[in-house]
């Protein structure tokens, strides 16, 4: 068996040990005779799977009982739907700040429903920063504050979670949930779809506050009605079964490694030797303002773009993979959600040492 | 390991086959070093299995180049609400023939988006009959006319593809595609969540004819408008990967297991098998006409209700599972998807008459 360091932005590494429980119990799960796959959600066995998979979410990321916690079909995308669907409450507008591409698209997507305020961009800087919390214009009649906490795509993080008063705040956590302690009660809702800390694609996150469920606009499917779901416990019809498990499988193996402060400082640790590295020299470069630095994300670029496909190539013979930066922005990538191991950013850093000594 | 005779409604029983593959290279896949739930989408190594699925799965239904075949997040129960929203094309109506509990459910959902003309409905026979095509009060102008294919809970499928004329036909197939020969070009569009005769729920099959995509409502949600989803080849953002993958194995396990034909015969045995034995005898017995009656899911009652929990109880001690009825109609059913093999229904049989020679 061959395994590869992978630094794909997502789908992404997954922790080996629950690869490796997935595998033990494929074929039939903890003595049931059948695959998870197999499964009617309705059974005991995969009823108990999915409780342990929620109460273990709720305990790794400290989720107050006043918050629902579903396990939706699809990705974040459907979201950038179904939140403004279900969150607008009669409202007419929403206030986005945005520090990169997925900030805009999930902009473009609540256009359809509602009027978007953009109440702060970095895109005049290239979104290499995130816009400082006091140049934020925000409509108090706004429905909600929407921030994409991660931007997978241009390496940019918020260092804490921004306070917006008694506007909900909303955050698209796909790349950085469960990356590090947060803070749930800061947050109106919060989505993440699995792909990148949590399990496979096909399921998303939602953590919503419940006084802001219940008044959907008429035309969100029923599938995707908080409200609906969350009285059903996500399972209105069929959820993500086998997705969902993996999910769970993952949210214990934070638990068993030191919860959200054991993973973030292996994160920080991670993030330190690769960014210390490109700060010590010039063959490589960082464009982002170092307070907003994504621990998740960690694009850079050759002084010389000519290297890009020689690095690439030296990259995979050395088993090095997923490094591509994204097709948008070009240069490379090195996505370090939580699977990945400081041995396989060490594995890099040699490399990258190793290429800028024989090319520089 | 331990393998039970699993007859549930969906998630249901995988061919053991595919298990045993999806198992093997489940921590690398074909020496790639990687798992298929850590794959980007983007990459190779993905895009070969997403498009050696969709090959397969043209080859295997037969289905013709002016069709696309999309592979979309989440249920079927999702697409109650996207098809109205992709395909009224500004019209205001659509047809719905009623048989069963799921397509009450879709014409429910499409409400919202819709005028909902009911043109024929067994409801007031407890949907134990398909309306004969003669009955149906179809309205010219409507911008479809939807079937559910067949009837999970009550049992009832239709015994070929219907002719509806100039109006394009919509098929929920969720529970017997794949599972005989048909005639796509007989449909504007056919859907099937992937957890009966597919894969792992969290897939949804999309088969929709060309010239009726490209005109969505402004409101429908770009991840599930089919025009944006096939230009991008359901790819426009990540899919659900893994049931993406799992169903591919399928549709190869169907091409190397006699296509269609081979399926579809040994379904009808299957079937057979366990009808015949219901109408030899009065403990059992099934309300749906002779000719409407389900190859996939056989509801069935027993003369005296309360012996349906010692039914059930020596079922499972046979390892036998999954045979109670849908909460909503009681008694039993016994699901024979295509991975259901001729042995477990033989097994089935040998029960019941055991039990019946018992108890009556």
């Amino acid at each position: 068996m061959k395994r590869i360091v992978n630094f794909s932005a997502g789908p992404a590494t997954l922790p080996f040990e629950v690869l490796q429980q997935v595998q033990a119990e494929l074929l039939d799960w903890q003595g049931c005779g059948m695959s998870v796959m197999e499964m009617s959600h309705r059974d005991k066995e995969f009823m108990s799977i999915a409780q342990a998979a929620e109460a273990d979410l709720r305990e790794v990321a400290g989720i107050q009982a006043n918050y629902k916690v579903l396990f939706m079909q699809g990705g974040a995308t459907g979201q950038f739907s179904f939140i403004p669907m279900n969150l607008l409450r009669g409202k007419q507008g929403i206030d986005f700040v945005l520090t990169g591409d997925w900030g805009k698209k999930a902009a473009k997507e609540a256009a359809r429903y509602a009027k978007v305020n953009v109440a702060a961009s970095s895109e005049t800087d290239k979104f290499a920063n995130v816009p400082a919390r006091a140049s934020w214009k925000l409509d108090p009649g706004a429905a909600y504050v929407h921030i994409t906490s991660n931007e997978t795509i241009h390496g940019v993080e918020f260092a804490a979670d921004p306070d917006t008063g008694a506007v909900p705040l909303v955050a698209d956590m796909s790349s950085n949930i469960l990356s590090r302690p947060f803070d749930v009660s800061k947050y109106g809702l919060i989505y993440a779809g699995a792909q990148k800390n949590i399990g496979p694609s096909g399921v998303t996150i939602v953590i919503v506050r419940d006084d802001l469920i219940g008044q959907a606009a008429a035309n969100t499917p029923g599938i995707f009605d908080y409200k609906q779901m969350a009285d059903n416990e996500s399972m209105l019809n069929t959820p993500p079964c086998f997705a969902w498990y993996v999910s769970g499988l993952v949210f214990k193996w934070i638990k068993d490694n030191g919860g959200l402060k054991g993973v973030g400082e292996r994160n920080a640790a991670k993030a330190a030797l690769l960014y210390d590295y490109i700060d010590s020299q010039d063959f490589y470069r960082n464009p982002v303002a170092k307070a907003d630095r994504s621990r998740m994300n960690v694009p850079f670029t050759l002084a010389n773009p000519e290297l890009d496909a020689e690095f690439l190539k030296g990259a995979k013979a050395a088993e090095l993979s997923g490094l591509k930066g994204h097709r948008s922005v070009g240069g490379m990538r090195a996505s370090l959600y939580n699977a990945m191991t400081l041995e396989g950013v060490r594995q890099l850093v040699d490399y990258m040492k190793e290429f800028a000594r024989i090319r520089a």
